[in-house]
């Protein structure tokens, strides 16, 4: 199958890559060039000069890119997937944004003919080049349907969420959910410290009960080794936590420690540290 | 051996069941008569009048109740584990206390020749009636080696945490990771739900990877039901939290989130369902 995919950055090269090996010719576009090195003479990858090119001559066209507007510039922008996509097109969008923009865009293609699934992931840059990504999808059942044997190729938890937008705000659950555990994990090791008792056996004990977590397996680890290498950045975690925040305002609900641990995320931005992996929030308490 | 277990209530009662089930003689005291009625004329079990009668029978005393007061009274109280106890006797504390107060109690203890554990335990009704709980110890490694077999038999995940107080650290860890996290479902649940998203499904998508936890799993699907029956309740969480908060002041460490949970929890008691499942943050959600 022809597959565009549109942003090879450090998730989508590696997904790229996966999909090429399963024998799909895949047409790929970035802004900036040096992201389509990698690309260059092999074989399975036709580089395109556009989203528009990409959409010519894909029939299903991945976008996965870094936020609302970048997706919004991809799809409707001079030279856009619109003005390549043709009736029975299916844009994928992978990237993490607004579930009520994702709608807007949705709603924009379909008046095309062109169909839209939103398919966040998670997993980071290790789940996407071992194919083991979790995707979370919204849109309609039978273009999930279609699109499944793609998606396979990607990650393995793949959920139909709902209808257009419930991939992303089931994305938007899940940083959520990682922020403010990561937040807990930090907390609680920074009390075991106070303590002067030994983090990794407070680790260990806790692993085994109901605060086990992912998120205490990972991140307090790398809290204990005092490693911040992303993983997934801060400045690109409070990113999401403004999406989220701006998405329960407008829907008049309140969200008290999100809120605060997006406050935290934006604080270690301004402490310099918006390239570390977002479990430097265990810094701010110590 | 001849095993002295005071406070026999929802955790202590199976607790009790399981030692003399492996054949050791269970010395049981309790204020109230109500809960020593389930051990009348049941072999393998003696009843006592008072925790001085406990501690004279028995090598292991353990002490399951409610607050740190209730320890103390146990221990040094009129009639308590002090007056009974004899040098080589060692005290088990597997309540949920301060690690500043059990410092003192062991230091207390070890005037008397008494030996001390905190061995507070996670897994909750379901875990003492399997022997799976979580156990996290404090206190000296060959008084832990000595009482590990005791543990095995209520017990899965036993880990020797550090010195005294150390075990009730783990635990008030425990409790920050478990209310923080629950907090953190909560409001992704509920941040799904004001965009008419299903919930269980971002519970699935979610369980998969990063965002995945055994609270995700347990307390997500309790929120899904909105059933609300303990579990553990409100009101004991909250104390766990008045505990953390306290001792985190008294160190000068900040926990943001364990406070704005803990004072969650109070108003969740405020509003009447102190009596539910701490899970019932959710309810404060929606």
């Amino acid at each position: 199958m022809h597959i565009g995919l549109i942003g090879p950055g450090i998730m989508g090269r590696p997904m790229a890559f996966n999909l090429a090996k399963a024998g799909h010719t895949v047409h790929v576009y970035a802004r900036r060039d040096a992201a389509l090195e990698p690309f260059s003479n092999q074989p399975g990858f036709v580089i395109a000069s556009s989203p528009a090119e990409v959409a010519r001559a894909a029939d299903i066209i991945i976008t996965i890119v870094s936020d609302t507007p970048d997706v919004e510039a991809v799809l409707f922008g001079p030279d856009g997937v619109t003005h390549g996509a043709t009736a029975g097109s299916v844009v994928v969008d992978m990237s993490t944004i607004s579930p009520t923009a994702t709608r807007e865009f949705a709603n924009r293609l379909a008046m095309q003919g062109v169909e839209m699934l939103d398919a966040p992931v998670s997993g980071g840059e290790v789940g996407a080049i071992n194919g083991t990504l979790s995707i979370m999808v919204g849109g309609k059942p039978e273009v999930f349907e279609r699109v499944r044997p793609v998606f396979e190729l990607m990650g393995k938890n793949i959920v139909h969420v709902g209808d257009a937008g419930a991939g992303q705000v089931a994305k938007a659950c899940n940083q959520v959910v990682v922020a403010v555990t990561i937040e807990a994990v930090a907390e609680a090791l920074t009390f075991a410290r106070s303590h002067g008792v030994d983090g990794a056996k407070v680790r260990q004990a806790l692993l085994g009960g109901f605060a086990g977590s992912k998120i205490m397996e990972v991140h307090g680890q790398r809290m204990l080794d005092d490693n911040f290498q992303p993983g997934f950045k801060t400045h690109l975690h409070a990113k999401d936590m403004r999406i989220v925040e701006a998405e329960a305002r407008s829907r008049g609900v309140v969200l008290p420690c999100a809120d605060l641990v997006s406050g935290r995320l934006e604080g270690l931005i301004e402490a310099g540290m918006g390239e570390l992996d977002s479990s430097a929030l265990y810094r701010l308490l110590n």
